[in-house]
């Protein structure tokens, strides 16, 4: 048998050339949302098709299995808490999950996906859930399917769907924290919804001239920390943020003429998920070592520049005098605290998308407690609608006037992502205790922020998550970073902290 | 065995795999020249050699010579003549060129481009040969070994070089060609040199905002017939056309706002390109049937629209009041006269890149002349110098002051591309004697161009040469569209008709 050295850097090897392979379908993907002209559609999905192909044959090979099998030893590797062990480790448990699923089923849910998609658009614009409701059944059929051939502990089947997105996650251990937050959320909303301070969020729709939107969102994506040497910027339908590989991370936003947060805080968002990439450890690439821990912490990331930062006092004392001379028009007469209580308007909402910094977190857990019954089978396709108005009106008060703004209204489901909305909300959650822990750490980081400096939580981030890759998972991340396991307290204290003041509550 | 339809499908399928993998590295090449952050060089390099690897696999594999094999007779494909055999005929001749090559003599060739090319840069910036040299040797020497290795008729080595880049062609057809046209031009270049006609070029040199140039030179290459909803027009240091298959073509310019006529007639060169590519049959995209005939004809349609239309008078009579609208401080008070005389400015330059219609032809036959013997033997690398300044003298009468404007000019030989340089004169031949066809069979062309109608010309193309991708090789299919062998009197008429009276000969 081959040394371990060799056998370890022989599948090392392998696993860089299964991430330099996906990475293609990256670009590819990127090009397809930014540039493509509508006419490459059609080839672009065959390019696509081949290299997923060729990924998953490769992603499966009983080659790689022997490989993995010559490294079942964790003490030969160095120990359970050795780099190489953590990295053999995610490796068998993506091989495994992969090699887990019957091709016959991979092909069924990505026919189910592409036709349930199209399903979707249709019924969600004719706010008919009945002409949805075939495909959600077939989707979640397909689903179940997957969580049984993947497997699971103590009788809950969401937790193999969790797992995939949030790997070590149970749904336990996620209700546990979600439970208290969401009783304390609904009462945060209710007695701001009965406050009688209203932000004038009129002044969003003034006109912002879209090359100085474009400019100062570069800007601030910069002054954070996002390196355009080694990224970009660019427009796409849907913003989403698409890394590469180590040197080239690729940020997209949308702007829009008569709305100034969504591009704003879509960049500082994007950037955020784009900062984590570009602060992996480059020579681990290919390795779980060089890749994001989870969804939920790849979340974190976005949301503390987009919320804990961005849509902080301090941040705006630095930016808004920037913010008025580049748009004279829309902001030169305004005074920041009006500025300021608008970029942090809180209102229930039917859309998640549009959701502010507080009650988002009610859309997600309404999201969150349907899909667990929906894939134990104890609520059936059918009954959705009825239990997501019902939901939605306890947490809000209100009740959504049609499908199209209720449970039609994301394209999770119907694209197979189930299991997927948690970690929207474990993100804010990690955000939050991350960024008490940095303050704890680096001293008065509103200070800081004032002065236009954000360096030093950024290179905080860099050393404390970012260059740990997926050494540890996220829950136990969580724990060698702060001392503590996951709480709700931290972001609570943070929207108290924040909100508490602006609503005179 | 299999029934034919049944091998020849199983061969197409193969094959149209291949070319799918091959345009994804397209759409990473492109990405590469356009828009990639400067960070991101080395994981592309990564990651075009991963893809470069997968496809030779594929295309030498002995899976696909038993294919082949199982197609060798042609009678039972429909013929000779028929379009499965044409595609069957150039599979094998990419299969047989391909496993001809040993993989070491393939990876020397990769690495000396590489190194050349490093080298080549330095010795071109410091106007020094000698740092150069070795690697001209090493270069020189691996494409004799190359040709050795495909092999060749008639005891002409050069033969199996200029046969990859413009199938089917022989180096003594070309002479034939190439050798009386050349005295020809020799004589019209002297006889422009000594008109007293002056062209004012210096309008060319006054202030075109690069805005209006954009959308200048997309206008003009949509209205020759580019369509931009299966294309895009960008940016890129060294301007080329990349098709990544049916639906998605890309062109690329660059702009200096201080000299017009680079970004136009090089978006309408590209533009040319890029019509011909959408004009491949799309059903049989991945055979040679999808496939352009030859880089000679290739460049005779991006010549087409660049020359014969776009320098010619009844353009300039449709654009020339557009062109004043689009820039209206630099041509506000040029007469059309004036405007459309600089365009067709003919004058000896040391420069290949950068020489008008008349004396790029002979900057080609100079290199064309050298190849030859180099490859032979005949000539030794480090004669080359002097070899070029003595024919430069030969053909325009001037002695390049230093080897930076005479034989280190140009990228080709630095990356091992020999035979490549002749399919740009046979480029302009096949030009000429296409557009005399056209205009026999549409009648007043002129008429056409000077109204904005240049559909009938480009559905003429469509029709006798885009649509039958590779049926028939470059030289066979001029004869197949005009009903003569190549000639150069086309040309010839063709530049007389204009310099003549342009320059009062």
């Amino acid at each position: 048998m081959a040394s371990i050295d060799e056998r370890y850097e022989e599948l090392t090897a392998e696993l860089k050339q299964i991430a330099l392979l996906n990475s293609c379908s990256s670009v590819l993907g990127w090009d397809e949302q930014t540039y493509m002209p509508p006419g490459g559609a059609e080839h672009r999905a065959n390019q696509l098709a081949l290299l997923a192909g060729m990924s998953h044959e490769r992603a499966t090979s009983p080659r790689l299995g022997e490989m993995l099998d010559a490294l079942q030893d964790e003490e030969e590797l160095g120990g359970p808490d050795s780099e190489r062990a953590a990295n053999v480790r995610e490796a068998r448990r993506s091989y495994e999950r992969a090699t887990k699923l019957p091709r016959r089923l991979v092909e069924e849910q990505s026919r189910a996906r592409t036709l349930g998609q199209q399903a979707w658009v249709a019924a969600r614009r004719r706010k008919d859930f009945a002409a949805f409701q075939e495909w959600l059944e077939k989707i979640v059929a397909l689903k179940q399917e997957e969580a049984e051939a993947v497997g699971y502990g103590d009788g809950v089947r969401y937790d193999a769907l969790l797992d995939d997105y949030e790997p070590g996650a149970t749904t336990a251990e996620v209700k546990e924290v979600f439970g208290p937050f969401r009783d304390e959320l609904v009462k945060l909303v209710a007695a701001i919804a009965a406050s009688d301070v209203n932000p004038n969020i009129d002044l969003f729709s003034r006109r912002y001239p879209i090359e100085s939107q474009r400019e100062f969102g570069r800007k601030a994506a910069e002054a954070i920390g996002f390196d355009f040497s080694s990224g970009r910027l660019d427009e796409a339908a849907h913003p989403f943020c698409s890394s590469f590989g180590p040197g080239d991370c690729r940020l997209t936003t949308r702007y829009d003429e008569y709305h100034f947060p969504g591009a704003f805080f879509g960049t500082l968002h994007e950037a955020g998920h784009g900062i984590y990439e570009q602060g992996l450890p480059k020579e681990a690439y290919g390795t779980a070592l060089g890749h994001s821990a989870s969804l939920g912490i790849h979340e974190s990331q976005s949301r503390m520049w987009e919320n804990f930062v961005g849509r902080s006092r301090p941040f705006w004392n630095h930016f808004y005098s920037k913010a008025q001379t580049a748009f004279p028009e829309a902001l030169g007469e305004v005074p920041l605290d009006e500025f300021f209580a608008a970029v942090n308007d809180v209102r229930p909402s039917w859309i998640r998308v549009e959701a502010d910094e507080v009650t988002y977190n009610l859309h997600i857990m309404l999201r969150f407690e349907l899909e667990q019954p929906l894939i134990s089978g104890d609520l059936k396709p059918a009954d959705v609608p009825g239990a997501w108005n019902e939901t939605f009106h306890r947490y809000f008060d209100m009740t959504p006037p049609d499908d199209a703004l209720g449970c039609l209204q994301d394209i999770h489901w119907s694209a197979g992502l189930i299991g997927y909305f948690p970690t929207y909300a474990l993100g804010n959650l990690y955000a939050a205790q991350f960024f008490e822990q940095a303050a704890a750490d680096l001293g008065d980081l509103d200070a800081m922020f004032e002065k236009g400096e954000f360096q030093p939580l950024k290179e905080w981030l860099n050393r404390n998550i970012h260059e740990r890759g997926l050494q540890y998972r996220a829950n136990r991340l969580v724990e060698v970073v702060t001392g503590k396991p996951l709480s709700a307290d931290p972001l609570l204290r943070h929207l108290h902290g924040k909100f508490d003041s602006l609503y005179r509550l």
